[in-house]
């Protein structure tokens, strides 16, 4: 992936929900503090108060910033929207980006991992996991621009290592993908990164039973899980749905909705080794 | 469909969450004042809680009471879980019987549809809305026993008329479903059934978002709404992601999560006429 450098331009969008002005300002702040030049979102309200604008005007905000002259696309927030208008962005003709996003942006890391775009799974600048949380927003800064590529964290589920291309992200949203028009599983070898807010256990059992008998799992060979925040206590879930399927597993891995979160990518080839803790750009 | 008449024999199957033996009791008791003889659901208690026991416990139990000297089959309640027995099923192997259950028995719902057995969508024997609501047992017992097959309620939507095999049930389940091992979408010109609980407008976006994407929508002729309980105000997202479907709608029906709720067959042939209110077998 290409690394940023100060002087850059980079955009904000709003491909899901509204984020607060304040929060935007502030997330823009911070990557101005970077020396980066950035460009704020210019979708409008609508009707739909969870979503940042029309399905058009947030799908023609994400194309023709992506198409800019700019480094980088940084997602204000997530929320609920990708998924509406994810089908009307023209995937196989977008050069390549610095891309970064997580939760709702899931649907969207997909798509461009699907056209070969490696991506950032980050905290977003609209939001309080990044505005609030100087960790978070070094840990994204060190790998935009220092090109961190390893990882030691978390706790072994399950022992063992793997090597594939990093996929995944909030589950609740692989879920809500599957069927839809470009819809696949990942490729052979992939390492799922896996990571929720706010479902229930007996929600996510739903949600990672859906992905099962989809066969999203078959080619997983390894997973790493972040944090659950608000979904009460997923360990039995996880367990039952998870240590199962015979790859190794490392827990608790600190990405997703959660105080300094690691910002790690997607659509890389890596290599997780379990016992060691380590996750690692190959 | 077969219609029920005293003196039968029936089951009660817990294929999703656990019931309280207390409602089981006297939702038993409540078919035994029809007149029919109640086998009460025997699967124990398991690790995941909010599933009435093991999935294979549930598989079994629901094939050995499906397959034993009975006329019908009644869930005693959903919460989740029928998404991950449903795959343990012989499907096809199952002979004649009335069904009956609702919310996430939808997915068996879906299954039998799909090998050509009628159903009965409505308040299940475990549960509240069936055991401290005597004009829903009234509803239903008409169903099962006299043959009722034209209802008249709702509130005009979107005008016109159609015909075509009903299916449905809850949305979030039938989202949940895509994907899986036999999922397919309804036949031509159905008329689709929705209800939900518990899901807020951003939740049910996703979830018939999901549905469209995934093509479900396609062949649907007609759509008559239930309840939304527990959902807020709904009416801006049912009206985004359906009346644009360009098919009759009838909302407001009272089925499902609510007072008083129909019972209503799946499965079967019937007209939809918007302006007359009216839904009736053909």
């Amino acid at each position: 992936m290409t690394l940023l450098r100060r002087g850059d331009r980079v955009a904000l969008v709003s491909p899901a929900g509204p984020a607060l002005p304040s929060r935007v300002a502030a997330g823009a702040e911070v990557l101005r503090s970077w020396g980066l030049e950035v460009a704020t979102p210019v979708v409008e309200p609508w009707a739909l108060p969870y979503l940042a604008g029309s399905d058009e005007a947030r799908a023609a905000e994400f194309v023709d910033a992506w198409c800019s002259d700019v480094a980088a696309v940084f997602c204000v927030r997530g929320g609920y929207g990708c998924l509406r208008m994810t089908d009307l962005v023209p995937w196989k003709d977008l050069p390549p980006r610095v891309f970064v996003g997580s939760s709702d942006v899931t649907v969207l890391h997909a798509e461009l991992g699907a056209v070969g775009q490696p991506t950032v799974f980050g905290p977003m600048p609209g939001t309080a996991d990044f505005v609030d949380d100087p960790v978070a927003q070094a840990r994204l800064r060190a790998v935009l621009f220092d090109g961190v590529s390893s990882w030691t964290a978390g706790t072994p589920v399950v022992p063992g290592a793997a090597r594939g291309v990093l996929v995944g992200g909030n589950t609740a949203l692989l879920a809500a993908s599957v069927g839809g028009p470009r819809w696949e599983r990942p490729a052979d070898g992939a390492i799922a990164l896996l990571e929720d807010v706010g479902e229930e256990p007996y929600r996510l059992d739903r949600i990672l039973t859906q992905l099962v008998r989809a066969g999203w799992f078959e080619p997983v060979a390894g997973i790493v899980l972040g944090s659950w925040t608000g979904c009460g206590d997923v360990s039995d879930v996880l367990a039952d749905r998870l240590s199962g399927l015979g790859v190794p597993i490392l827990g608790d891995f600190g990405f997703g909705h959660c105080a300094g979160s690691w910002s790690l990518p997607l659509g890389v080839a890596a290599a997780l080794d379990v016992d060691a803790r380590t996750l690692t750009v190959v």
